[in-house]
């Protein structure tokens, strides 16, 4: 991890004060190399007093915060995206934004559109691309150590056993979830592009909230325009821990990240050999999240483009729109059709 | 491995004298227990010759073999394999016939009614059963060690680089390799059946061949009655070695199994670490090839049924076949499109 | 890692700003939760003023900087430390001590004596006892999963090729590199006491300073009074990276930790498989750093007593000087003789 | 595994019907290309018989066996190995015979001078040299993959819970068990000499046999010419199975072999992952068994020299004889002592 020498600070204001937000926040105040957690705001005030006191910080309204920092952090629910990061462009703000960016095509444009008018940064919260092992990956297939891409994985199985509930939105796990794989796959794919996609869902953790169009299972085959034919996988309820993992099959070889030993202790007895596996995102891929913020930082320096756009942000999401549609009409959608 | 122990002797008769009866004969020769290599058989005279040389044996011509021996072992082109079935049949012999059992649905069932009006045990090659891996994950799924299947995974590349060559029929990759798959996918999903597939492939190891219609690469994306959603995958080429893995995630856990190094050794030096990897089916399932066979010795014996049948054949020739209709149809089909 | 949450800001002063010195103060500064990288002093001033100036504090000469903090991080030459730690004792400031502590017995007396004459508290740098997995291993032995432990095994490789020099002191490879060794294994036998030691060592990666007394390799055969046989390892040359290791084998079971890919990231080619190897104590080790002096924060804010004592690095420094003894007389040493 | 394809048939006579000679005889008759099982002897006819019954061929007596036979496998107690070789030789048969092929230097010696003598091959059990993980190791030390070696380790630890009992003879743990680390460290070193030896050992599994001398645990430290420090360890009662292990670490990198893991199946579940070990020397060292015999069988035809000959045994002896006074007086004790 790179130290603070030489670098110039960094005042931060983080929006958002849920469960990844006051993680981020953490992480801005103590482990980003020069970046100071400036404000924070949330919409709901006590949540943002709360986090602020935490790490010796102001909370702040969102315009208070957007006149006093160099950059925001946007973590907020994803409905409320698009609003937030029009003011940060219109305050003049580099703008960082968890995933997913949006939820339509409408809004990733309106997003792009009002960035790129204002001349501000706009980065995307695709954490996966900063893990060390799914960057090696990445540089792997880049280098050419693989050959061509032609067969390819990416999966999402998080933690379980899962709570769900009604009211969460049908498509989540197309949206939220999969946009992740959707990222990884067209980044491991470089200079290739998504021609169509086939989806199978199901509601199989919870088969009560199927009628409430809560899938909490997908595949996704997507193939690509240089042959590549990729699956995603997801699922909310993955008993033995958080499962992300990624495989690229090439003319010349493979790579294989995302392994599940979370430690390289290994436990023998007379039943034979144990080790643990992951069991949160955040153990899994803590280095990644402050690894993309230091990016971030590095982008509001002045010192460097988004390694994550909003048109990577809009191409996973068109990715997911094909997802859903195909699900919906159990047929193969060309990406193409999505607009 | 079991000891000749108690065994009595079975003669089985090959008929077949290609790679993989070459391999079969051996087998029986040297290491199946309590069996003997009493015939062996081919179109080609002089490749039985040479073969039943080899392990101090006759080469006959098929009706002289049938008369002979306790039990048949058809290794011969999938093209032959429903005459010989017949044959055997009619000669009330016992039957293990590599796979794939049959191209056509017509065929197995004639296959299947051939061996029932006769009597006789019909074992199929479905080697990866055998394999002590593959057979424990499957008995952790029926103990119930992983709850009930939601995703699942099954993969076959074979080790490249591939010599392919005008003239391999065009579904091969879906009859003869991704068979095994979609076998180990039932399989693996005790008391489920499949309902819809979805199919994309391709011709990305020679694309020179594409237009005689040679797939090289697919993945197929099955679903199940249970829910469970699996994908089979299948290419042709892969640099470093044979590559077979399994995966089934359930609502309580998964198991991985077909892992990649071939030893235990590990190579450390200036670059990090290295392993080695399979090469061939004959060096991953050198024992699951012994083992199907030591089975049907027992079946021959008559002290078991058949592990792998007529009917298990015909339900991966299903899935073959949907498999194809969906690549050339660009839908997904339905199993029961296939009747 | 823990959140700043409701822990009381500890002022640090950091003595010796060489390379393990800047490593600390950037974990102080950045990392370690509620510390502050208060001041920094060295004998060389301009290297005090140069770590001072990349985090943003102040450089300080040594009674300066004892005035100015609530504890005190040593991190200088090991022979310096006995001065400084009786200095920070005298000021009344509890103290953390990089390892090793120091290289006699007598010295390691005084400090004890010091620190606890002064009521302060004195906490030595064995890092290893903070990574995860060796903790882990620690409470599994506690917890009594593998039983009565019966046979132990430390090992230290230092990454190579290694750049050995006229001047460094001849028993550096007991005293500073296998005490980690020594430590860790007297640590992983909780409740057991050394009893005998017996030594083979040589200098095989540079056999042109043997004349001089350096040694690079070494094997040290520990016995304890509960029974266990351990073996400690080290090397100052490993061409394939840092290799630091752990088992214990007991009545029970075994764990075995220090594992040596760096990464899930597998690669596969014509070759087989590759993984990458750690390449130094602070890409493996580097939790356990922050870790160790997140605990001395906890130990200043009078939360905690000090998890590694003064009690502890005489116990290693006792075993390290038997090994000594044993290697210069070719025999098996009581501890016990040392005193 | 080599087809019996241009073998000319090797006639084996195998005395001593115990475990490990009821083992050979099963892969004599059934796995070894190329040979027969021609007739079986034992001290007790009726256990002869027996395992002649089983695989269909003739129990004699000794003397019988020996003209009926082109080679002889001796797998009786060690202490009726020199009259067997003695009376093999005699006969003009060339002699393979189980490790310990004897139990001091006297007896080594006349089975050496009785074979050269009547001009008969002699080559003794160490199978480890046969498992492909080993072998592959040592190919890599002797192509320079690891440079020269500096640090090695080998270990044995028997499949537990042991049924230690009175009568086992006081230095088995070093003439019988670790006589196999002995041969693998020196094999795993080639071209270099052991030079000195000093062992810690201790009754820990089962104290109650210690007054009778019964030692079933321990380390023995062995340095060599070149420099190289080896750990030969051991224990007879290890809960999670058979535990053999190889580790050579050198100049230029290292080869660890003999994992732990029996099969790749791995088992996700709530508590983490889980994997299968070895539980018996049949089960690790299956192929290594055959493979031995069949380099006899080459031995007999007179196509090979004996892969591991009567001077390897004694060199391996020398090693335990060392240890054991090593042990005996608790002194480093040089091989050269041992005449």
């Amino acid at each position: 991890m790179r130290t603070d020498h030489g670098l110039p600070l960094v005042r931060l204001g983080l929006i958002g004060a849920g469960r990844i937000g006051t993680m981020h926040a953490g992480n801005i105040a103590r482990h980003v190399p020069g970046a100071e957690l400036a404000a924070v705001a949330d919409a709901r005030p006590e949540a943002a007093e709360k986090l602020a006191a935490r790490y010796g910080t102001e909370a702040q309204d969102v315009d208070g915060l957007l006149k006093d920092v160099d950059g925001v952090v946007i973590t907020s629910i994803a409905a409320a995206h698009l609003d937030l990061i029009q003011r940060a462009a219109a305050a003049g703000k580099p703008v960082w934004c968890e995933k997913p960016a949006s939820l339509t095509l409408e809004e990733i444009d309106q997003a792009i559109a009002a960035t790129d008018a204002a001349g501000v940064a706009f980065q995307v919260g695709f954490n996966r691309r900063f893990a060390k092992d799914f960057a090696a990956a990445r540089r792997t297939v880049e280098d050419g150590g693989i050959g061509t891409p032609q067969l390819m994985r990416s999966i999402t199985r998080d933690p379980g056993p899962a709570t769900l509930r009604a009211g969460i939105p049908p498509w989540t796990i197309f949206r939220e979830t999969l946009i992740h794989d959707f990222d990884t796959l067209l980044w491991l794919n470089p200079g290739a592009r998504p021609v169509e996609v086939f989806t199978k869902a199901d509601a199989l953790v919870a088969p009560e909230y199927k009628n409430d169009g809560l899938l909490d299972t997908a595949v996704v085959l997507i193939t690509f325009d240089n042959g590549a034919i990729a699956t995603a996988e997801a699922n909310f309820s993955a008993l033995y821990g958080y499962d992300v993992r990624g495989e690229v099959f090439g003319s010349k070889g493979m790579v294989v990240t995302g392994g599940l030993p979370s430690s390289p202790l290994v436990h023998y007895d007379a039943n034979g050999l144990r080790q643990q596996t992951f069991r949160s995102d955040e153990e899994m891929f803590r280095d990644a999240y402050v690894q993309e913020l230091a990016d971030f930082a590095e982008v509001v320096r002045g010192n460097a483009a988004p390694p994550v756009t909003g048109a990577d942000a809009r191409n996973a999401l068109r990715v997911a729109l094909a997802a859903i549609a195909s699900y919906e009409e159990n047929r193969p959608v060309r990406i193409e059709e999505l607009g």
